[in-house]
């Protein structure tokens, strides 16, 4: 049986900071052959050396699956990404500056190539099927080691030549300021599951594994756990009342690790932003239910999106 | 000779919170028959009595003109407003709480009604005519005694149900705040032209008639002005930054009392975005060039784009 494009599986990759993810990705939404394998870094050419790893991906995916060749890419990456031109612009953690995703991958693959954000694309599975499906204007975040996040206003994503939805390095004030009023630091410095480690090891000398420790001694009556984590829940409910006041936002998602915090994180956040805003829209705060596929997901959405309906 | 529909002159209403501005537009953009009128402010029926104001002034202006009535009417309004309901849905000053504008003013006017937010309809023909139309991700702010905003994204307005744009009371780091830093206030409390002339005088003791007094004492040496001053931009270039983080903002026009300071309001705000920002899009700063008369001739474009062309 040959199968039309439509319904054939398209290869997916999700190239994150440390691993990509992999598989081929059918009509329905079923990952097949997923594998996760460390993201190569390689200063002179790192862009190079990512599509080549992902070359030797869709080879060990196409003998894996003989019978169903993929008839279009999605790869998805960090960063600044600009996706109409298909050029990965910046990305501080892998290294590229401009580098031409998508004709180096196109080249590479021998198929058509979808290349865009990897959060703007999982947030767009994320608005598409999540809780954030009623809403038009949503701002998707996700807090993990670092922030990143998609910002949908009228039902459409607000792209900005992939500028926009920077929140992690929107500035929020300062908690480690010294008496004066007005120092700045930025959002993921204080509201990140990274921080919020790394700032209560340096206040208080102790070792801990990651946000969810901090949350336990906090809710265990540690004093300085709880101030670091009143701080990020200030941090991030301060960055989520600008987008209600910029864009007048309606609902925001939260996934990423620190999501796993459940209401701890939410209630926290809705009592600050309820107490901050005044005539303004109070914004539902909604955790992400999409799990870690969500990127390779989007991404499949993405190559899905190039071979149009029918065949 | 009778003139088609889309020749004819439109009603334009540019309802602030002292005085209602009136005119007939042109379809060049000519006001015929100006008039400027103080705001009514009825407390029992803050709506129903700005209407009755607009339809004395559509009498008048009738009778001023009578070969070529007005075949619609565009009214624009501070607050939240919801322009696709044609409400009112909150004004601060005016006091009305989800005023049905277009219904009521139709019933008296008897022509198709055009309702929309005061800022974001100058701010629209700002963005066509003036310093930023080349550009698709745009901010104008009006900095005047409060401060408002139209947001545009990809070239289309933001609107969010009336919610966005909501700039003036975005947080910002609070200059007066004591010891231990991280202490909130909204920007049109220390940004605005109104706060830099109420903040000076309360920390100098010396009265002041207004910003521009404000600026003049700073480049003579007042180191209180000096630093007002300072704070003011210090705030505006938050926000302006927020605004770049969020949803990618190019280029920032800036209108109202405050940009008559002209370089001594751009320059200091662009030392301070620059040095704020990092990999990000540096937004242009611009001033903005149409005068007092842009919220008529934005009126006056909602009202001509109700006639269609043609007829």
């Amino acid at each position: 049986m040959v199968l039309g494009a439509a319904e054939s599986p398209v290869l997916s990759f999700d190239v994150g900071g440390t691993d990509i993810k992999a598989g081929l990705v059918d009509a329905k939404g079923v990952v097949l052959g997923m594998r996760r394998v460390p993201t190569p870094l390689d200063p002179a050419r790192p862009g190079e050396a990512v599509v080549e790893r992902l070359a030797e991906l869709a080879a060990e995916l196409a003998a894996e699956f003989p019978g169903t060749p993929a008839k279009a890419a999605g790869i998805i990456v960090p960063g600044i990404v600009d996706s109409v031109a298909g050029v990965g612009v910046y990305s501080a953690n892998l290294g590229w500056r401009n580098f031409p995703f998508t004709a180096e991958a196109q080249k590479r693959l021998g198929i058509p190539v979808a290349f865009d954000h990897d959060v703007r694309s999982a947030a767009a599975v994320e608005h598409a099927l999540g809780g954030s499906r009623e809403f038009s204007d949503v701002v998707v975040m996700v807090v993990g080691t670092g922030i990143a996040a998609a910002v949908f206003s009228g039902g459409k994503a607000v792209t900005a030549g992939g500028f926009a939805g920077e929140l992690g390095h929107a500035q929020v004030p300062d908690p480690d300021a010294g008496p004066g009023g007005t120092a700045a630091t930025i959002l993921e410095a204080v509201g990140s599951a990274g921080a919020i480690a790394k700032r209560y090891q340096r206040i208080s000398g102790n070792k801990v594994n990651g946000a969810r420790s901090v949350l336990l001694r906090a809710t265990s009556g540690d004093a300085l756990a709880e101030r670091v984590w009143a701080e990020a829940m200030d941090a991030l409910a301060f960055t989520i009342c600008q987008c209600v006041n910029i864009i007048g936002t309606e609902a925001v998602v939260i996934g990423g690790g620190l999501a796993e915090a459940g209401e701890d994180l939410l209630q926290p956040l809705r009592a600050r932003v309820e107490q901050t805003l005044d005539f303004q829209r109070r914004p539902h705060l909604i955790r992400a239910q999409l799990g870690q596929d969500a990127g390779l997901l989007g991404a499949a959405l993405n190559a899905r999106a190039l071979l149009g309906g029918g065949q």
